[in-house]
């Protein structure tokens, strides 16, 4: 028994270096998208290889706790969230290089013919990833259920930035088409990034709850 | 023993009825999409609810059977591979709910003012999901790692339509840039669809094979 503690123990860790690690590359593609920095974002990219890493390791082990010790009620209920969790990381991960991408593609523009700033949004949804780990370290129900309510914000600053930029076009405020299109699909990755974050809230409150909150039955 | 086997037949028939429900969705949202049809797209987005119930039942079955019958090697394989495929057809459902919001969306102009045949995308992305699930039941290592190449296919495509519709707008084919961005985020929900499949047959492939072939261990 106190040998499988510290194997759950060793998968809290690995799990939160996991969400450390994501966060930091959440932070750094921030920067590069307010600096347009390829260089930065080109890093990003060539080092997304190392979250791909740590999920698979981290799946790996809870399969073999779950095989090995049979877990049951809350610490099952506790290894499947993190299998779930671990899946959520990731992706969050694909959407960081997702818009490392975007930005090497918009910085072969000297010039950037159209600003929009994205701190608000992408300051909101790094917030939503930084509460949902929070909670699942503290086990905070109060955490988790802001999360749920910080998504609706993203969406809303995402469907603005789509009629902002549907109206440049229109108006011709640049020629540069692609550059635009890259613009609405950094804040497509943005509400991708954030729905991840919006999930792992949602298996914290399942782990506390023990009930399946998706699909909006919370609101 | 024999009950427990029972209970994963059971499993097996949710998870492909699930599967099944997914397949007709996509089917519908791509006739609607091939006929501009309003009235189809808004019933399937009304109808969404079923696919996010069947979800919901399908992962406290598989969180039951665990907890009761404590299965190890291939069986708890099965059942956490399981709980993975039936998130990803609920996801393939979201998909499916936001091409239909974009049907609704440009249904509201009379004439087409630009029309781009999803046919072929749609029609590999509907073989993907379906090879994905056949893979399943049959167990069938060939149709999962036929469905990982066509993803490339799938990629190929939302490339040519971004350089198409980029093309288009430049070009000032249609003033209705609303529209034509609808037609450019069709593409992004196709592809994603196609994503979830090919998450469906690495997982088959997990399952048979015990090891975990993402993030394009296996090309």
């Amino acid at each position: 028994m106190k040998h499988f503690h510290r194997e759950l123990e060793k998968i809290k860790k690995m799990i939160l270096s996991l969400g450390a690690l994501v966060e930091k590359r959440v932070r750094q593609v921030k920067q590069a998208l307010e600096d347009r920095d390829a260089a930065v974002a080109k890093e990003i990219i060539h080092f997304d290889h190392e979250i791909d890493q740590m999920e698979v390791d981290i799946e790996e082990e809870c399969l073999k706790i779950i095989a090995l010790h049979q877990p049951v009620a809350a610490d099952l209920r506790f290894l499947i969230a993190v299998i779930k969790i671990n899946n959520d990381l990731e992706r969050i991960g694909d959407q960081v290089v997702n818009i490392a991408q975007r930005i090497v593609s918009m910085a072969k523009i000297q010039i950037a013919p159209y600003r929009f700033d994205y701190a608000e949004m992408a300051d909101k949804a790094e917030a939503m990833l930084r509460m949902s780990l929070d909670s699942l370290v503290n086990q905070d129900l109060d955490d988790a259920i802001k999360v749920l309510h910080l998504d609706d914000e993203v969406d809303k600053i995402k469907n603005e930035v789509y009629v902002l930029i549907k109206t440049a076009i229109a108006d011709g405020v640049t020629k540069d088409i692609g550059y635009m299109i890259n613009l609405l699909l950094i804040s497509r990755h943005i509400e991708r990034l954030a729905d991840h974050a919006t999930n792992i809230a949602e298996e914290v409150v399942y782990m506390i709850e023990g009930e399946i909150v998706r699909h909006g039955r919370l609101a």
